[in-house]
């Protein structure tokens, strides 16, 4: 099952707000609707959103009775307006919204009828590739888990917050399908409490075993020789391999170095960012206060105790063992290492415009396409 | 006001759960209620314990109408170990019951009058002294902080803690009253959120600007140039000078000398224990699971989802920049300097049984001995 799939014609996607209390999924027919779920965070994850996003373009184009293409056109851009409105901040809806829409408005689809196909299908894609591309993240990291060996894991990389498989713990899930006895000790990941309520919630479903551990005993477990390897996400990550990830990961990677265990970030090349030579170059977001002084509900400190809330923070290079990407495992110097691997993804041939018959760019895994029932 | 104390012929003190939300006192008549409230954790903090339980002892005292000493000194007896029980690992409580025992069985006070007003004076005393003690620690921490500093603290270490001052943010209180421009950065210490909830109302009472962060951002503000030093308490210190204290104090430690920031713990010579060669002899204490998954009621993961809860951690020496006692500030080679402080304590003059119209041992400050109302 995927975090996000197109199903019968509709949207379908695991609530993650009920998580892990129940398992629920929902079903959307209107974009609207989808739009609102992204807001209301019913689905999280920048690769999440992103698949979300494309299908509810396909969902409005499907939605809308129009008479001719020009009609079409308008009413999908009114839709895309509304769908980046969502959630502003992440940049992979916008870019999902804009690829979808790009394929849409392209000449070749004269008739509606076809680009609500070629809408679907370049959703699909970005879905399928969005799995591929973890896959082979996970087959990368997991050659660096040993037999026996603890992982120590901050915040929620799986496939929650992706289409599948996920990112750091995509490398988890690996390591464990390939036999190899693993633990993870799982970082409850305050403030808002990721690792503890998804993060140990899909280790329960994979039968993975694990420990949830208060951010603070992780430190603890470090200098005790009870962590073997470090594995985390990045939201984004420099030209020079900065790693800017959810808060409290720049702690790990020090105490990590400090004790001699590896510290690897898990990353997608999409979310490598070459026009951002380093870390402290990417402002840093602060959340609403009601993440530390309320979370979930449970007033902790009244209304008026002052907070800070930075939900991201730079961990430097210099602390970054190496670099699991979808084209392998990069390593020092980052700097040319990184622009190589990000290279590689950009010369993968696409499908151009118009040529929908081809397979999507990444093609190790077969494509849900001819599946699709519109 | 002190966090616990003899009032008008009861035990007096503030009702710690209630906080923040309310500031509530509660006064006890008898010696059982005194154990239970201990027990309740109405009253925490290893001298706010051992001074509740002195007073308590006290109030046995008063309480049973006994006809001669042997009889009073019986159901003293009983009481005591009644208290003992109220928390069973509490090393301060015991040893403060056993020392107003000590007064009481001594043979000078044949008359059971007189057993009963020594009593309360050594309870008071123990209480006197504690404040003493804290404040000359406060005295020489304050010589630490600039004007302008922002001050990492960790935990609760203030008056709430102790019977009034606090170790660590006895520093803070002190250097905010010798008019020290001052901002501290509070960490909110998961899993029991002593911070949030104990920390963060001491400074919003005494108005000392504060904010309250989650533990995983605190190497964020450490990184980027915000945090000049960091405090902390210590349960217990080794003879070497490695640091038992809450966890989530080593990462800070490790984080603080990786960006040249000095790390120094506050420590009454009375949690030096030199018998202890290292941090790692002292065995860590795990804590009950539910702290972790369901923290003050508020349930973030099911009953069933495996935890490890280590209550303390270890920070090695080399991590320490300072120890601040009540004896002065102990730089390394922590091992002879550390066995200098406790030295000075130890030769300090004390009562002789039998002399309970001596000052306390430590006599820069006004004993409360003359107000008491018995």
């Amino acid at each position: 099952m995927r975090t996000v799939e197109w199903y019968e014609g509709k949207v379908r996607m695991i609530d993650q707000r009920k998580l892990p209390w129940e398992l629920v999924t929902v079903e959307y027919e209107n974009y609207r609707d989808v739009a609102a779920a992204i807001t209301d965070m019913v689905v999280r994850g920048a690769p999440a959103i992103g698949a979300a996003a494309a299908f509810g373009m396909a969902l409005a184009a499907r939605q809308f009775d129009a008479t001719n293409r020009q009609e079409l056109l308008r009413y999908l851009q009114e839709a895309a307006a509304v769908m980046k409105e969502a959630r502003p901040t992440a940049v992979n809806l916008a870019w999902a919204v804009d690829r979808v829409m790009g394929t849409a408005s392209s000449e070749s689809w004269q008739r509606h009828e076809d680009m609500r196909r070629v809408m679907l299908r370049e959703a699909q894609r970005i879905a399928d590739e969005d799995v591929e591309i973890n896959r082979r993240m996970a087959a990368h990291g997991a050659e660096l888990i040993q037999d026996g060996d603890t992982i120590l894991h901050h915040c929620n990389t799986g496939a929650l917050a992706a289409v599948d498989w996920g990112t750091a713990l995509g490398v988890v899930r690996m390591a464990h399908e390939q036999g190899k006895r693993i633990h993870v000790l799982v970082d409850e990941t305050r403030p808002r409490l990721q690792g503890a309520r998804l993060t140990a919630w899909e280790l329960k479903q994979a039968g993975i075993p694990f420990d949830l551990i208060a951010d603070n005993a992780a430190g603890h477990f470090m200098r005790t020789g009870q962590v073997n390897i470090v594995l985390v996400g990045s939201d984004r990550t420099a030209a020079n391999g900065d790693v800017v990830n959810k808060i409290g990961t720049y702690k790990l990677a020090v105490v990590a170095q400090e004790n001699g265990i590896p510290f690897y970030p898990v990353v997608p090349t999409s979310t490598v960012d070459l026009n951002t030579p380093a870390g402290d170059d990417i402002p840093i977001e602060e959340r609403d206060a009601a993440e530390v002084r309320s979370p979930f509900g449970l007033a902790i400190v009244p209304d008026d105790y002052p907070v800070r809330n930075p939900a991201f923070d730079v961990t430097p290079h210099r602390y970054v063992t190496g670099i699991v990407t979808e084209n392998g495992i990069v390593y020092p110097p980052f700097g040319p290492h990184l622009r190589q691997a990000v290279k590689m993804s950009q010369q993968q041939p696409r499908p151009a415009e118009g040529e929908p018959e081809e397979e999507p760019f990444l093609t190790s895994q077969p494509s849900l396409l001819d599946d699709l029932e519109y």
